[in-house]
């Protein structure tokens, strides 16, 4: 199943079930809004997989037309926004452009951000500085519905109900001084931005294994590819992401849990999904980054399709400005 | 005003105004959740202060006994949670005691916490581990309304709605390991509790100045007192908090943040709001720490009081459980 939050002026927006082709949307009845989903998945969403299959073999006249410009991001605000950082090439290319060396505990990498509202996947994301050195993150993400307090990763796959697609916003120059400290990033992690479109993992078909996302994340920076890097390259997967988050918190429904920012060791070829990258990659092979971060105006294209070319999460597609 | 939320089988409870002497209440009329008052403080509040001001001179026939065991936390979840780290004496033990060197910067430390639920003042703490070092934490928090994206210390201050009294539950043994990889805690940071009653800062008279707190945080370890650590030596202000909270996102309406565990620099004389400051003292000391963290069964109370003794926040007071 396919589902958006179309924008309807209040902060949660209306739930749509949305056709796998992206084309068609329907209002989901008795549900307005995905966190309502999450809270009682289990009870709503079989009246809703059968709308949508009738919505995908064009069997209901009062669909309309899906705009992606009327989306917000599907969980327009959520409860919890927990990011990990599970590529290990992403996190070896970090210490070195970040000039910080993380120390390796085997344990999965994760920060709580800012979830009380997540752009919508057009939306100029507004900043106060340039010379905060602005940076996209590509990353892909699952919502759970309610998980409890000390879950094992086994049981934690079953509760891992949606995927989503996720640009995490970065202001590198504050991101080692926040880091130094130990307490993690604040000021580093402004509001992060959802492709249009949440599906069930059944949509990725064999491309959803081992709790990870085996599909290339396509990220254009101002209409040149930057990067098509890999989501299975995970050093472990989202089941181990939710079970050490419920180490020792419930989770509430509609927790949102993410990748970090997908990246392969073939780094060279692939490319990579946020600019630091490509400056640690230049730090090794040319001794100093020559890459410059964002500037107002310069515009951001993320999406990740089925290996045929199909659609999935849509695209997010971001302009960047002044706040 | 003094403002409660009372159990209502909802997770946000219902909104009480409570007597300046938090022995009545009275259902808010019009506003059914404190969550909803700050989202419009400035339209809501002044019709609940007039019926206050009516409650404490005892016009209020419908006004009901004030019970706080019934209470939630005042906010029983919140959008945002941002903990500080303002007491710099509490800052050099915890570097000492965890074995971790913070770099000072000169700017607020702060972090994202869980804030989709918070403990009622009476609530057991459950925690997987007694081995995970388990360590109750004595903070003065504020309640901001809508703070808009870059604002200045001297404009945060009026954002700040209202006051409350936190135990920022902390699992010791896990906290120098998060704080070693540069994210920040997730497992070392489980719910956090609030005492009973949010206050008005003018609830304070003189005692707020500066955008701090200028009270002594009473803290009993199993009815025996543990600590009577002074609000005011913050090294920066709420209003300092808020503005550094807000450099880079919009605030949302009921964002709580944190002063840090409540440090005094003549920690000898008037003990500690974490057992993990003591251990700190006697690594000073004795060359090692002595005190051990708390066990299932445990008991902690924390209260602050005006100078007269007169009741401000009501107090906290929970034992730790196995989960």
């Amino acid at each position: 199943m396919k589902l958006a939050t179309l924008k309807n002026g209040t902060p949660d927006g209306r739930l749509h079930i949305v056709s796998r082709d992206l084309t068609k949307a329907l209002a989901a009845p008795g549900v307005q809004t995905l966190q309502q989903l999450m809270e009682d998945w289990e009870g709503l969403s079989p009246a809703l997989i059968s709308l949508y299959d009738q919505l995908n073999s064009g069997a209901l006249s009062d669909a309309i037309l899906f705009d992606p410009a009327q989306a917000m991001a599907p969980l327009p605000r959520a409860w919890q926004w927990l990011d990990g950082s599970a590529f290990d090439s992403h996190g070896d290319l970090m210490d070195m452009v970040l000039g910080v060396k993380k120390e390796k505990s085997g344990r999965p990498l994760m920060y709580q951000g800012v979830s009380n509202r997540f752009l919508a996947p057009q939306e100029t994301a507004h900043f106060p500085s340039e010379a905060d050195d602005i940076d996209f993150e590509g990353e892909f993400g699952v919502i759970t519905d309610q998980v409890p307090l000390g879950i094992s990763a086994e049981a934690a796959i079953g509760h891992i109900r949606l995927l989503v697609q996720i640009n995490d916003w970065s202001l590198r120059r504050l991101a080692p001084i926040e880091m130094r400290t130990g307490f993690g990033w604040v000021q580093a992690k402004p509001l992060c931005s959802m492709a249009p479109v949440a599906v069930t993992p059944d949509e990725l078909g064999s491309r959803w294994r081992d709790g990870r996302v085996d599909l290339n994340l396509v990220v254009h920076w101002n209409d040149k590819q930057f990067g098509a890097a890999n989501g299975y390259a995970m050093s472990c997967g989202f089941h181990d992401l939710v079970a050490h988050a419920a180490y020792s918190r419930e989770l509430a429904a509609g927790t949102v849990i993410g990748s970090g920012t997908v990246s392969n060791s073939n780094y060279r070829e692939v490319g990579s999904s946020c600019i630091a990258e490509r400056r640690g990659i230049e730090i090794i092979d040319e001794g100093k980054p020559k890459t410059t971060f964002m500037r107002y105006g310069d515009t951001v294209r993320m999406e990740a399709r089925l290996p045929d070319g199909a659609v999935l999460f849509g695209a997010i597609e971001q302009t960047v400005a002044k706040a």
